[in-house]
């Protein structure tokens, strides 16, 4: 068994206008997608960031890879490390995953750990969450993933979504309402950092009172000092589900944790293994979001969940902008790791587009349920890849990362500096 | 893919009377032989303790694991929270790990899981090692485990092994070049705590002379009292590659390693996920022994090696007395970790009889090399696994455990309580 080919398409595709800590969402999200065909007849793909600098990573190893088993772990491992420098001097805090440094040989791993693992699934013949020691469920829970948002993208880039602006607690009750009803989900997430934070916490309350009984999270992404912070665990204490990242550091974290016993969550400050390392020292976090894109891919996410189990954390799941590779990736390893105590957050819902066959990925009461079909259980539409790879080409953006420079425009006044409030 | 059979079968092989801290070995070893039959006509192989205890627990579960597909690790584990209650309370130290109660689950899931992954390798027609990740190095490099030795056992069970007795230094140093003749083997391990402390230093010593250049190891498996441990650290300050659990608990440990700043190793005080964590806090221990039998598996094996890089620990790996399939299980696991720092143990050349085909593994130049054959790359001989079942059921021993009780009968004031220097 070797691999015989494999291929880094970059695709853009539309991404609406909803706001965070660092500005707002430009138009289009990038995605590389991977392919990696096997002498079987196999093809095993992935999905991670599409950024420039990740493209020129995965192409540095890509032809290293064939000729590889794909069952050869460490073989990859080997190539990413003989041909990618990450730059550990970097850190990993305020993470822009796909362009970070520090994350480079984690993430390129991670991106065709992906691919390798479907392809041995589909060798295998039985689904990936198989290969990764078996279901614990047959479906896997997401939240709604509520975000503040402009109107349009200026420009007119394309025709504006449907969503509307969201910027009071009226339209963000709304836009819940609506996610609940189309999908079905039983918990809510809203990603804040964008407006005043005790508007943003009016918000958690309003939404508190429309959704009796959901768990409900609030992520600012770091964008609050530590006293409005500790202000808001006060406004907020007893209704969150966890408080994720609302301040810098792991070691603002572990204050804020000590003084008002709020659970605090983290995709920001425990992002590797170093990371949970000092953790276990400062106990900053008590929930850690993995990320299988950041973390290495699907079996480092497996080895975080029992380092979770070990240290006594609880394991919830990040998302990026994605489309449904990558959704059915999260899907899978979800399925496999028993101590997953959190619904999964996914940017799914906001995209309007996809490009695996038979159109998005269905979500049914809240969840993506797995099917018995080989591998993560999704192909490509050929069609769709050539014509979002088109879209990547025509759009011109090679990194996601001006979000605060695309805020300026909206408003002038926007100060790129954090934490903003 | 579905299991349509799972056998187990006790053995009893003939162990020569070598010394340890609890007395000495008695006439037979036991294993438990078990098999994992499925519908695609494969059968996975697996090897653990063979006494009563852990017997009784295998057949808990066996039933339940017929009409699980052999690649569902997390159905086992279900089966065996289901089955086999798990009793905390008794701790880990002091481990007999074939009897402990506190390892009861985990002795049963790491049993069952290498029997699964066997299979699992020779359906995808792969070495097992290509299912832990793919190989590392194509052989796995073992230590010459050398023990004191009685000359044969009492009422000559069985006509008398031919290493005789090894109770001086010259005998240990005889005994150690005629392993290293016979097997290669590059580096040296004493079993101590049999012997007065200082003579045993003594010994380290004659080979150190007789083996300029040989990493050596000694493991008194916590037989020495604190101010023991540490006047033999100063005498063999620099002498060893590691000092394996000179003294009990992790206290102890902690306490002899910051006071002579020598490396220490144990198989005894981390032994699960939670010493493990104790260990962070307490570092007594820089370098973990793994043991598949009962840290729970193969894959278990490589989380630990992942958390021990995490954590700064090098990894070396533990040996009970076992047969061929072990050796093959531990070599796949030992091959697919990137970290593993040190030559692993291994009872095997003390061992005169074996069930897998074509007889023992061979070792070259003190390595096991991996084979292309699919799985374990080992099968039953039907014909000594009956041999080696009715001598269990004709030798009549149920547990191993006796050692201080035999060691009374060659010397009537032999002490039992521990530590004994």
């Amino acid at each position: 068994m070797k691999i015989t080919d494999v291929r880094v398409t970059p695709v853009a595709f539309r991404d609406p206008p909803v706001l965070n800590a660092s500005g707002v969402h430009v138009a289009y999200a990038l995605r590389a997608i991977i392919e990696v065909e096997t002498d079987t007849g196999h093809v095993g793909l992935g999905e991670t960031y599409g950024d420039l600098p990740i493209l020129q990573n995965l192409e540095k190893v890509r032809a290293a890879l064939v000729g590889l088993s794909p069952f050869d772990l460490n073989g990859l491992r080997r190539a990413v490390r003989t041909h990618i420098k990450t730059d550990l001097s970097q850190g990993f805090a305020n993470l822009n995953p796909g362009t970070h440094a520090a994350k480079a040989g984690t993430n390129v791993f991670g991106a065709y750990e992906v691919a390798f693992l479907d392809a041995q699934a589909q060798i295998v013949g039985v689904p990936l969450v198989e290969l990764l020691g078996g279901r614990c469920r047959d479906e896997v829970a997401y939240s709604a993933y509520l975000f503040f948002k402009q109107e349009k993208h200026l420009d007119d880039p394309y025709p504006a979504d449907d969503w509307g602006p969201i910027l009071t607690a009226e339209q963000l009750v709304g836009s819940a309402r609506r996610m609940v009803r189309d999908y079905g989900f039983k918990s809510i997430k809203l990603k804040a950092g964008a407006l005043d934070p005790d508007y943003e916490a009016e918000c958690i309350l309003a939404l508190r009172e429309a959704f009796p009984g959901y768990p409900l999270r609030i992520d600012p992404n770091a964008n609050w000092r530590l006293e409005t912070g500790r202000r808001i665990a006060a406004r907020l204490k007893g209704v969150l589900e966890y408080y994720e990242d609302p301040v810098p550091g792991l070691a603002q974290m572990a204050q804020l944790h000590r003084e008002t016993g709020v659970k605090m969550a983290t995709n920001m400050v425990v992002t590797s293994m170093d990371e949970f390392r000092e953790n276990v020292q400062l106990n900053g976090a008590q929930v850690i979001l993995s990320d299988h894109h950041f973390w290495g891919g699907l079996l480092a996410t497996r080895q975080l969940a029992q380092m979770c189990e070990t240290f006594g954390y609880e394991l919830s799941m990040h998302s990026n902008s994605h489309l449904g590779i990558s959704l059915m990736a999260m899907t899978h390893v979800a399925a496999s790791i028993p101590n997953l105590h959190f619904a999964c957050d996914t940017h799914y819902p906001w995209k309007t587009e996809d490009l695996v066959e038979g159109g998005p990925v269905p979500f049914v009461d809240g969840c993506v349920r797995l099917t018995d079909a080989p591998g993560l259980g999704v192909k490509l539409d050929r069609a769709k890849l050539v014509e979002l790879h088109r879209q990547y080409l025509d759009c011109g953006m090679r990194v996601t990362s001006e979000q605060g420079a695309y805020m300026r425009r909206y408003d002038p006044s926007f100060p790129l500096e954090k934490p903003r409030f």
